[in-house]
């Protein structure tokens, strides 16, 4: 307890944190407006935005709360880069959509916007949650932030993509950022921190918790963005049954590939949400109720695959420590849901002369999304490791105590 | 551990259920429809078909989650169930409503209700939990939402009933088809597995949380099917103040009937939604708060008595075993509501003409409900009792342990 | 165990309660009516009640549970107190509006400001929360629901408020009625019961939940009573914008007031909201985000001020026991707001004529708040420490076991 870790926090984050928020303040100062003339009346729209509040706080809060000592940290940072995420995003948004630094007019739907944006920090947040401490958090909030709003911007402004599709890339960036950072800050970890990682019975229902938000919300996130009513009610449909493959599907895989038939709940936690993220790009296009269930038991079948191999080959093999599984989670969904997306355009316009065209787009989407990922998750992942964040010592890893003035030093509960 | 039980599973479950997902996604593939003209803005239905999977995910979810060492298998089994009840009760619905196996046509509104539909089965559930594995809940999902399809298209077709009344017959139907399934599973305890059914502090608190998400949500689940607005809003009112009502007199109850005056967890977590139940039926009809209240009361009374008396006088006698109190849960007020709809009708058409044949027809309802539930719970109770599914031993029942991949041996948290 | 105490809550407790559910179904059946001519679409209404349902049942509610042994208890009676206070300020409004004792007309936006008044008692009860009873309880629901009903009164009657504003002295009233009250109720706690204040674990994290549900419907509440759609609009995103700044705000503060740069859960817990109390008066007429932001910012930093040094200055030289700390969550925070409401007006008005006479008014209501909540919270404080209601022995507080029966008598978990 104690050392030389918990002062540099005290020196350094309230100082960074709170300069942040001041800055902040003076830019909403200089450069947004509200538009205060509108008159639409906004019942459905304040839903929709509560909806994804809910599925950023609540659900990508306790999703990852199921490790052993570190169900605290994983809550309120969850809330921390959220509220920080959302600040920046706004006028990121703003700025980029109109590509100059003028006035930022706030919509509601602007926030809405910016809550989704600023999830792909908290999805990636899953791969490095436990070796980062908050100081490193705040930067990472800044660059993923930015990164994916670039990554938007380009995908609106050059590939033609609207809001929807621009947005749904957000599995597979956050996934390939998360996972290029965590291999930055990867370290051998000494034998007591890896019992931290352990889950235990109370922490994983906490983190069921977050997975029925999502499972409950994620129609309600892959229909956000969507104006067109039928288009609306495909895509709250066609996510929900594929989340109801993908739940069946990952629940008997899970038996299937375990020696003695036993489930493993880490797995339940992340591959019943497989069948939403799979079917996100083109939730809105599928034009039946059975393609989305293919998509939800394929993507549970990858996801509950992926938790087995990955952690064994490729993790190991490239020295990536992912706390949470994002790489199973969203990664490789996102990835499907690329392919799928692919696939009915190619369907769909399978009679137009333009069709190479159209194809070359959609892959450049999917590989743009990875790379960008991959490419500024590296970035970020370096500057983490700069000396200056003082991050947490490796014996600290996963440990509540390093960040949290408990009552009492009793061990855990 | 070990035995041989858990291989059985390995087995039969993901053999089972991937090919029941199969057979499904065929089905839907040759039977099923979108309606891509409909143009309807779905707001207001989208926010309640959420409240309803709330209630169904997260609230019947965690409702049961008190067991002392079955918390993950009640909350994702719950879930399991859902997803997969919700895919079978779409199509039969379908069917049912056109009485020929045609072209199904999906709605927001048939997916809502096939959630409803899917209810019964989590309601049920709460009287063999712990006693039976997932591939005897497969079977019990088909059989139920099967049963609870063909009684709503009987009230629908020959007795006269809208989609909201047949609807309500649900807690009825659920808790006896429950019950009756329970006989048949039920086996002597040996006294270690006593000792597993006890509650504990945490798992109660969640247990609380599926109690609240249910309370709140209750009055968009009495509302759900109702389209005229003051029907709807005499719904939502009626619904809330008939809780409250039952919630003050559950805990008055609670600790009246205890010897020493304190107040016992198990019953509040079922009893407070006594109201909700018994209030049902009549939601929309009911004129004035008082008799709503009126109700609350009388149900908190009812449910309090029942789960003092039931466990020692009935299910001692009968030899059925009721995990999570179904009986005094919903059965129960189910019934004071099927009464108090009678009397409402009497009431109403005490001029009427015709007035013996429709109170004939209002005890048919309920009479059908219960029967129904008996005689189809007595049937799939004694499908779940063949070997072929091998069921747990008795010596693993209320025990995660037994389908579950533990981190470690430690007991309990 | 066992002891005097127990038998009292059995006499007292029932009679009470269920003559006064009774009394309460009387006056509804003489005073009150539905309007059943209504025919307006509800949708969006229906959402907004049911917000704020969540706020009061399962925010408040799991909010205050992060006591050791005293999470059960916090949650029902925060449910029973919410049931009985519903029903009797529907009543108790209705009559204040006409002032007289004539029918009232129950609609649900009626029901929704009764839900939003009963908060208040939900709110004080943190700080009287384990020293009371149940009896005590219930005589504070009907004093506080009354004497808030009389204050909302004069607001709107006297000093020309509408519902919103009236509405949003609910925080400063209801802190300072709590700290009234609980002044009266303060002995000097034993050593034993002292341990059981502390916080732990699991929890902390139902408290975090509640925290995070208050955190994401607070937008909600600080809008559900506003009709103009741009004031609506502007009242949703200050709100948010508020919370978030006081969110990065509270996390870093609390790491500063630290000697080790810890963050401090319970300060968490309750300094995340300062932003949504402080902007609440307000939040309609804040016509730019970074007036909000700031806000936050400020309310965040006297959140975690009052969270160090209340409890050594203020609570122990008066004498005070606030056990949740709603002097710091909800009374600072409020009193900020209640004067930057003050300067928005000053502001907005500082060319008209009768600027000193509106400027009084202001004053006078955010004066009037905290004197109403004082002397009503004296008031019954002086009136639960009569012998009459058997309160608990110093030595049973905070203590789950004095209420509730328990399987076992293990301690704790």
């Amino acid at each position: 307890m104690g050392s030389k870790y918990p002062r540099s926090v005290r020196g350094c984050l309230p100082l960074w944190t709170l300069m942040l928020e001041a800055v902040f303040i003076l830019i909403f100062f200089f450069f947004t407006n509200y538009d205060s003339s509108s008159q639409k009346i906004m019942g459905t729209h304040q839903a929709v935005f509560r909806d994804v509040t809910i599925m950023a706080a609540l659900g990508l809060g306790f999703l990852n709360s199921s490790l052993w000592r570190y169900g605290w940290s994983s809550v309120a940072f969850n809330l921390f880069m959220l509220a920080l995420g959302v600040q920046w995003a706004v006028l990121l948004d703003g700025w980029l959509d109109q590509l100059s630094f003028g006035k930022v007019v706030i919509e509601l739907s602007s926030i809405q916007q910016a809550t989704m944006s600023a999830m792909s920090v908290l999805i990636s947040a899953g791969a490095v949650m436990g070796k980062t401490n908050l100081v490193q958090m705040v930067l990472m909030v800044l660059m993923e932030v930015t990164a994916f709003g670039t990554l938007r911007m380009i995908n609106k402004q050059y590939l033609n993509e609207d809001d929807h599709e621009s947005m749904m890339q957000i599995h597979v960036f956050a996934a390939y950022f998360g996972l290029a950072a965590s291999w930055c800050l990867s370290r051998p970890l000494p034998k007591g921190v890896k019992k931290k990682e352990k889950r235990t019975t109370i922490p994983s229902l906490f983190a069921m918790l977050g997975t029925l938000f999502l499972w409950i919300f994620w129609p309600s996130f892959n229909s956000a963005l969507l104006d067109i009513p039928y288009q609306k009610k495909n895509a709250v449909c066609n996510t929900y049954y594929a989340l109801a493959a993908s739940t069946v599907t990952a629940i008997s895989a899970s038996a299937l590939a375990h020696p003695q038939g036993k489930i493993n709940m880490t797995h339940i936690h992340n591959a019943v949400l497989a069948g939403g993220v799979a079917v996100g790009a083109s939730c809105h296009l599928i034009s039946s109720l059975w393609i989305a269930m293919v998509l939800g038991l394929v993507a549970g079948l990858i996801s509950i695959g992926g938790a087995k191999c990955l952690p064994v080959c490729f993790n190991r093999v490239l020295g990536i420590h992912d706390t949470c599984g994002v790489h199973y989670t969203f990664g490789l969904p996102g990835l499907l849901g690329g392919i799928t997306y692919l696939a009915i355009f190619f369907a769909a316009w399978s009679k137009n002369a333009m069709l190479g065209f159209l194809v070359l787009i959609g892959t450049g989407t999917v590989t743009l999304s990875v790379a960008m990922g991959l490419v500024s998750g590296l970035l970020t992942g370096l500057l983490l490791n700069l000396k200056i964040w003082r991050a947490p010592h490796v014996a600290k890893y996963f440990d509540d105590q390093a960040f949290w003035e408990f009552p009492h030093l009793a061990v855990g509960f």
